[in-house]
């Protein structure tokens, strides 16, 4: 894409009431705006890079079975009651509205009940189990404070899977896959290294629940992490007696903040009892079915990318999620030798299938060299004079501002290959 | 896609509530789930589809310089506020609620705000203009009485483009691409000969605004349609001054009852004043931009094929949006010779990117052909002792009921050319 076509502008200064370093970058780069505390859109930037993420979980949901719906935000408070979630001494962040045509509803802040509800009328016997159902929803919750940017909105994108299985053993096989799936997600998005298993409290059908904390100065809670077997435990259920179980050496962990980026809950029967799923069992028994969750905000691992990989220049994406492979930028007028160059480098890299923002505006390259390290596009290709005499171009890599001289044939996929410009 | 995977079943009976055909046949079908009144949850197939028609909208704005983004649900009370569209009196369908944090706050039921909003943020001399930015974006309607099924839901899909002009003559050079995109979108969704540009009434800033009306005997609105222009006047401005106006002439009009699939406005300032979206023209003047929006709901566009298409056995999908190409209908019991001709058709048509869903279940023929139909995929491939014996394969046209005997070479795609199992 163009650059002078693309609507939105960068700034210098973030919004003088941000406070979380990923919202204040991602808006002066004009990838998201903050419509209220806690409530952003996404802009062009924003929803491209957004889209890459939900397109990684989408791809290693389907890799595990996970069948893709999507269910509402408008909640039926009658189904919510029969679980005992709707009233505000047991769910305190409910939106709540009400009917013109009567009753009140309130704005999905998960969604264990209704798709319990819907699997009502596709489960009743032990042949149609398992089951593995996801979807990419808004879930809204009414927080009191909103100061982490989006990685804590009161309006965010969750990925919630949600498996159903005969008993806990079918229960226990998926969830060991689907803790696989989600360690790829955070590989295959840039912060596997800094992501870990994490144990924390568990609910009323396990000791343990797992979450995935991406260790990270922004983070709101504490871990201790062992390196070695790359696992932690939360502060929060750090006893002597946890260590043991989990066999874990006090010695050996390391303390860290880190931010959650995904969890896992082994729900049992939590929902499917209240709300009648039960199945037909091989001996013609009636059984409630086993329920688990798995979440990760795509919003919110959006913002932790922004927090864990962001430098005092500006946003550094994996080339996984970029928004753009390459950002090309020409230092000529419209109309000059370099122009042409450089009109040319970007009509042939878009036609090889590499996705590429052309800055190909009349501005001083100071600015565009600054604008550009704030995108943060993995590699820059720069246009000046010496591509014009030598077909050399200036490659720069984003993430460790190394620089190349790439001549133009290097630029592009090699044949089955992965983009271009390499480093 | 296996059917012995796929959790949906479908049902013999619609909800006794439903009583709009697209929700009855959706639901039977397990493509859609009725949360409440009014509020539909996308099952896998009916996900499939809508998404299917989102990708061809999606297609034709970009091919008209449009850049998607995605705004929020939650609504700045005082920005509405400025445009005098957030009070009861003047807007009847807000559902509103309240922040904990303090201040009420509303679900969109549109978005020209908050874009006109963040466009002053991007927006600011004729060198930034013209911009066309759209979504696809969840909106809220408090509607008193939903019984039109997805064609008009109290949450639904919305495609919304909205134009940023310097002046009513650029404004009219997009608004004429943007009228070509809607019927192209139209025609592409398998409606285009049904769906008409309709005259309709205009509100501030033009006399009449244009409608695209779907003739459906479900429709709530009456047009008068000029078969040989192709276009039509909806009743509620039919006059005789109108007629002349618009050069159409009372005794070729024929009346057809209709449904409204999408619409155009010129908004002229409406937004931009009291917003202060303004420009600085060649001449350093400041200016208030020009706009236009631009809307189709993928969710009613849905119902509205489902509405117009489908047939007394079931639905019946146009194959540029049906959630498989193929339904490859198994005869056989799992083992026998016929599953595995039709296990290794499967294997092979998946191979050549043909999307295919294969009824392998253990279920009689004729309660598999009843389910067919319903389902409504374009093209039915059964394996019976025929195929075994011959490698000819029966092959029915869900549209037309056409039977056609098709050797299994022929069920593949051509090179470069479209899918397979021509009838």
């Amino acid at each position: 894409m163009r650059q002078s076509a693309l609507f939105t502008k960068t700034r210098r200064e973030a919004p003088a009431d941000e406070v979380a370093k990923n919202a204040q970058l991602l808006v002066r780069a004009g990838y998201i705006h903050k419509e209220m505390a806690g409530v952003y859109s996404y802009l062009p930037l924003g929803l491209r890079t957004l889209n890459k993420i939900v397109q990684i979980i989408r791809e290693e949901m389907n890799a595990i079975g996970g069948q893709e719906l999507i269910m509402t935000a408008l909640q039926d408070k009658d189904l919510w009651s029969r679980t005992d979630r709707w009233d505000d001494d047991k769910v305190d962040n409910w939106f709540k509205t009400s009917f013109k045509s009567g009753g009140e509803t309130g704005l999905a802040i998960t969604h264990e009940e209704p798709l319990t509800r819907i699997m009502t009328e596709h489960i009743s016997s032990y042949r149609d189990l398992p089951v593995y159902a996801y979807q990419f929803q808004n879930k809204f919750r009414n927080e009191l404070r909103a100061k982490s940017g989006i990685m804590r909105g009161k309006e965010f994108l969750m990925k919630d899977l949600y498996s159903f299985s005969k008993d806990d053993a079918e229960h226990k096989s998926f969830y060991d896959k689907a803790r696989a799936a989600y360690l790829k997600i955070f590989e295959r998005a840039g912060v596997g290294d800094q992501t870990y298993v994490t144990f924390a409290s568990g609910g009323i059908f396990s000791e343990f629940s797992e979450e995935f904390q991406t260790v990270s100065e922004a983070g709101e809670d504490t871990i201790y992490v062992d390196e070695e077997k790359r696992i932690a435990i939360n502060k929060e259920v750090c006893t002597d007696e946890a260590l043991a179980k989990l066999g874990l050496e006090k010695e050996k962990l390391v303390e860290k903040k880190a931010i959650e980026a995904g969890n896992t809950f082994n729900l049992g029967t939590r929902f499917s009892e209240p709300l009648g799923l039960l199945y037909t069992d091989e001996t013609g028994a009636r059984k409630p079915v086993v329920m688990g969750s798995y979440g990760i905000g795509p919003t919110r691992l959006m913002g932790i990318i922004v927090e864990v990989l962001a430098d005092e220049k500006g946003l550094v994406w994996p080339e996984s999620i970029a928004p753009f492979a390459i950002h090309l930028v020409s230092l000529g007028k419209s109309g000059d030798d370099i122009s042409r160059i450089a009109d040319a480098l970007y009509d042939d890299l878009v036609k090889a299938g590499v996705e590429v923002l052309y800055d190909d505006r009349d501005v001083r390259a100071g600015e565009k060299f600054a604008e550009s390290d704030l995108l943060g596009i993995p590699k820059r290709i720069v246009v000046g004079k010496e591509a014009v005499e030598t077909e050399i171009f200036e490659v720069v890599n984003r993430a460790t501002g190394k620089v190349s001289k790439t001549p133009r044939a290097e630029l592009f996929p090699s044949e089955g290959g992965p983009a271009s410009g390499r480093v």
